[in-house]
């Protein structure tokens, strides 16, 4: 197993300025990018559709036929990603990590499926350690491939039923956080299904008591091959000094396994959106990066992180470029 | 005297989506625009530029000539709100409605000018009331122009040393809070700075107490005319049915003066980010919007609306176009 080597970073000097947020975006995307003048042309979100055999006890509002559904629709252009996508003028890339279906046949989808599916957490561990690593890797090759292509910006999204249970489940034993607060509704269940996915997380960890240290041991233990790849696209995307925006839950959730194999990730990592998923906020905390919107979201696929492109690019152009009122101040 | 007739719309419909206030602002413009297809094709920034007596007791740290230099900055293109501009493809409208300094040689600049700044409020009203009412007027017209050419969105913008204090005046009067609960350090003034600005803004109010039912009244008495002319293009433009973005301090002001001379404009209002300054809350719970950004911004010029131009656009474009997990519960 390799982790990519990323290139530490500092960003400990952002002075206060007028543009706050937007400021010290610019500042991050030139010091990740190590040029003064960063400029952000080639955007990718890349979404790893997988499924979870921890649907089979219902904790999504939907079956898990669905996943293959929507994969289908991102496809076909009919999907908020899509439609996200072309707004921000980014590369969509569809990669079928681990669809329980046989999408062999869609034209545009990137085919590494390394299994139909998880196993079922509550039962024995969602894959091996051995997939967890193959699900890091797909996303880091992806990765390299797209930015040796071009890619100046990489935006990792995801679609599958049931992944905010093993986003969950991989938050709270991460962050070591009680399950019930870092679960959320998902696609939106009501109290008793919301019970039962905490209750059925709660079982899972305490079968695998997967340990906090190991991110890999985590991941194969309660995580998803999309949670996987996520992972392995911001080891790639840092590696090659390229900006990663962290989307939704499920996102963060990766984000947290990639901040456990290669710790220098972090500056490398741009949170774009508050999700009204709960454990949004235990990420944030552990990534150091607080979420440039908050629009009350809850659909993960890229959508948060494909909003924050624009926001991105417009911070790259100001970097260095502006004359505010502060600089007339000798006037 | 003649406030355009604003129709009126009901946003009280709105069901939870997983696109959350993207979704909210979506239904926003469409019922704004009357049509379920709303497009945003060409937005418009409108820069009103003036000088404010007040800026003589030194409540800003930047002396009063750095707002025609900061006009022609912008006109130059070298401007944070020129820059923005360009990344949302807005047209940029410059006007001098009240700067303390000849600008009337300054290619397309906006001539408009009321008066070489307002006086000092803190010794006799800002303005007079047929002044104030003249600031409006100047924005219905030039709202009113820009939209029979074509306009379909206006995000009003401001430059004027010395503004913030008008603006803290104005949310003050209007909601009758604190002067300290709404007066925030504008271009960064220290402690000193900022009791002296609150000092002084108590004694404008106890000198004048304008009627907080009488919004002429108080534009009047401690406004400014860049407030006036904003308030005038957020009434003009939503006369015609077209949405308004509220950035930051001093357009908030503006927003509650609209407000006050007609409450019909309340849903036409887009809250676009939460500035620095302390009133920005007062004035977001009055017109009933949440922000979309909190980007800690304090740099006002329209900054924070052109950021949400983007979100505008792709707001409409998903309005009742995308597929969502949601669609697909019966599957």
């Amino acid at each position: 197993m390799q982790i990519p080597f990323i290139p530490q970073i500092n960003l400990n000097n952002v002075p206060e300025k007028p543009l706050g947020r937007l400021a010290e975006l610019g500042v991050q995307i030139a010091a990740i990018c190590g040029t003064p003048r960063p400029r952000i042309e080639h955007p990718v979100i890349v979404i790893m559709a997988a499924d979870h055999g921890v649907a089979r006890h219902g904790v999504s509002a939907f079956p898990q036929a669905v996943t293959a559904q929507m994969v289908r629709n991102v496809l076909r252009g009919g999907a908020a990603s899509s439609v996200l996508a072309r707004h921000a003028n980014a590369e969509l890339v569809v990669v079928d990590v681990g669809v329980d279906a046989d999408l062999s046949d869609l034209p545009g989808l990137r085919q590494h499926k390394i299994a139909p599916g998880t196993r079922d957490m509550t039962r024995e561990p969602a894959m091996s350690r051995e997939q967890a690593w193959r699900a890091v890797e797909v996303g880091i090759n992806i990765a390299s491939e797209l930015i040796a292509a071009g890619a100046d910006l990489i935006a990792p999204g995801e679609k599958g039923i049931g992944n905010t249970t093993a986003a969950s489940a991989v938050i709270a034993a991460l962050c070591e956080l009680p399950v019930a607060s870092v679960t959320g509704r998902g696609t939106g269940i009501d109290d008793a299904g919301w019970e039962r996915k905490v209750a059925l997380i709660e079982a899972a960890l305490a079968l695998h008591r997967p340990d906090p240290a190991d991110g890999l041991g985590v991941l194969a233990a309660v995580g998803g091959f999309d949670i996987g790849g996520m992972a392995g696209l911001m080891l790639g995307a840092a590696a090659r000094r390229v900006p990663v925006l962290v989307d939704g839950v499920i996102a963060g959730a990766a984000a947290l396994v990639a901040l456990n194999l290669a710790p220098n990730i972090q500056p490398y990592l741009i949170a774009t959106h508050r999700s009204v998923e709960r454990g949004h906020a235990a990420v944030f905390e552990r990534i150091g990066s607080t979420p440039l919107f908050d629009l009350q979201m809850r659909l993960g696929e890229a959508s948060g992180a494909a909003l924050a492109i624009p926001l991105c690019q417009v911070a790259c152009t100001l970097v260095g470029k502006i004359t505010t009122t502060q600089e007339f101040s000798h006037a």
